[in-house]
């Protein structure tokens, strides 16, 4: 069995690679909610709809995240009423928000809707939140303001400087039903390229999973998010430095060292190797831009193979990953 | 000024009617509520709905409510996910119900959010909802069921017998800010031919609502929903029947005799004028069937001119009824 620590995009990409090499029902998700986010009454969990999405062939391969084929009429609505629309839900977009906040409204957990809308689009990897906690990450601003992960990532595109992250209301959550299981008994466990500290970081501040992971540190197997000193999506670069920390290869592998034993790098990478080890974290070097299906597919076989895991030939397809 | 008891399209109707001839700053419409459901974890009003996108000129021509070329691509989506769909909410629709929804998450009333609504649409008209406090119409069927009034009268399609009507919650409402004001000070109340049962009903099962009305009922002008012993649309025939009444002006006429003065009949119903008084109840016959926005400002005219009150030509005409 394959547990996987994930947050959205690259994290789907990773997850799609896997279940081209192995058997999709041998793979477990554990998803960030950190940046889960109340919006006009909706509860919207975007990684886990990213993950979703990306697994069934639906996500929009202009973004990586929402649907393919989207209209927008109802947030076209909602500007008429002067409300936040800078948070872009698309209409079919908003089925999946809408049955989240009904199926929770009537008693449901995070955890039992996510297994609803995975069967419903047929999903074989198993997809579990974190926790059925609100975990809301929150980051400090240069200026002292503190804003929420939303609007930190989408509304000020996070072209601002961070000087502080927390996840607020992880001290007090308890893992989802599976995760630590998931997280001790399985084989390996991936930390998908996802941004380690506003992604990986909600996960690992669930009380009980840094210490599940730490504990088999020597099968936890990451994957840098930071190619040739750039991350390939998002701010993870850049908060690594604001956080103290060096966006490199390096960087990550000290960032994770504490609970993940090997990093799988990027071939650009492939001269900082050394420093890698140097923190104590074995390193593999691979082609690790997951452009396509294909490249991802590569991937999931070099992260199985780090643990000398065999992977099968690469099984159907997803769309292309443009975005 | 001029106050309305309402419910959806016949109300609407009204409203268009008498904003036609009178400055519509000097119209309060006070709206049932006990249709209000929650759907999806959203806020709907329907009555409230239906009169703003009227008043508005963007109701859907063909139904009478909901907005003209809407998309349904969220219901859609929720087909996939088995959630409810026999309520359909339109694309542009569901925007009204996300303000609502997160404006009531963030402590607004429903008051203060249909304020909002209307303005944002440029309406003229004030709408106030009977009661900020969730009052719901509940009906029991003749198999013993209760069932929420959307599930009569959409799932259903009211093709069930039913034989009781409450109004839960009604006892603990409080009339929202404004209500008790308006009727009781304005130069006439309008009871607009809307369901007397469902519709008309839950607005006098609020507290101070009937005896406001009972103290000034020669003031009080209602208009039969019923005409030719059948209602224009939806089940307020059958229900008055069920409920031991009567399916005819006159049967209107009994219904609101303890607090409306006067009744306007149709002409289909003029032989019927003499079993109208008999009830106490002053008669007036006019044509009362809102085909056209001419029609609508005519009938208008007709209760003005049952108190007396003088009506100005016709302004602007809002878009054709269709329904």
């Amino acid at each position: 069995m394959i547990a996987v620590l994930c947050g959205g995009v690259g994290a789907a990409r990773m997850l799609a690679g896997l279940q081209a090499v192995v058997d999709p029902g041998e793979i477990v998700a554990v998803v960030n909610t950190g940046d889960d986010t109340e919006l006009h009454g909706l509860h919207v969990s975007p990684d886990l709809d990213t993950i979703t999405y990306t697994l069934a062939g639906a996500v929009n391969p202009a973004t990586g995240w929402g649907l393919r084929d989207e209209t927008f009429h109802a947030m076209d609505g909602l500007e008429r009423y002067g409300a936040i629309t800078w948070f872009r839900l698309g209409d079919t977009d908003l089925a999946t928000h809408l049955y989240r906040t009904g199926r929770m409204r009537e008693g449901a957990t995070l955890s039992q809707v996510t297994g609803e809308i995975s069967r419903a689009w047929g999903l074989g990897v198993r997809l579990v939140p974190m926790s059925d906690d609100p975990v809301r990450t929150r980051l400090r601003l240069a200026d002292g303001r503190e804003v929420a992960f939303q609007e930190y990532f989408v509304k000020l595109r996070h072209s601002v400087v961070v000087d502080r992250v927390r996840f607020e209301g992880a001290e007090r959550a308890t893992p989802a039903p599976g995760v630590l299981d998931a997280l001790g008994s399985a084989d390996i466990v991936v930390v998908a390229p996802s941004n380690p500290v506003v992604s990986i970081g909600p996960i690992l501040a669930v009380p009980g999973v840094a210490e599940v992971l730490k504990a088999r540190r020597h099968s936890v197997v990451a994957v840098s998010p930071i190619v040739a000193g750039a991350a390939l999506k998002g701010p993870a670069d850049r908060l690594l430095v604001e956080l103290g920390g060096e966006a490199s290869a390096p960087g990550v592998a000290r960032f994770l060292s504490s609970f993940a034993g090997t990093l799988v790098i990027d071939e650009a990478d492939a001269q900082r190797r050394g420093e890698v080890e140097q923190a104590g974290v074995r390193c593999v070097v691979a082609p690790t831009v997951m452009r396509t299906p294909e490249l991802a597919a590569g991937l999931a076989r070099a992260v199985l193979g780090a643990r000398g895991m065999a992977a099968g030939p690469s099984g159907p397809r997803g769309a292309a990953f443009d975005a």
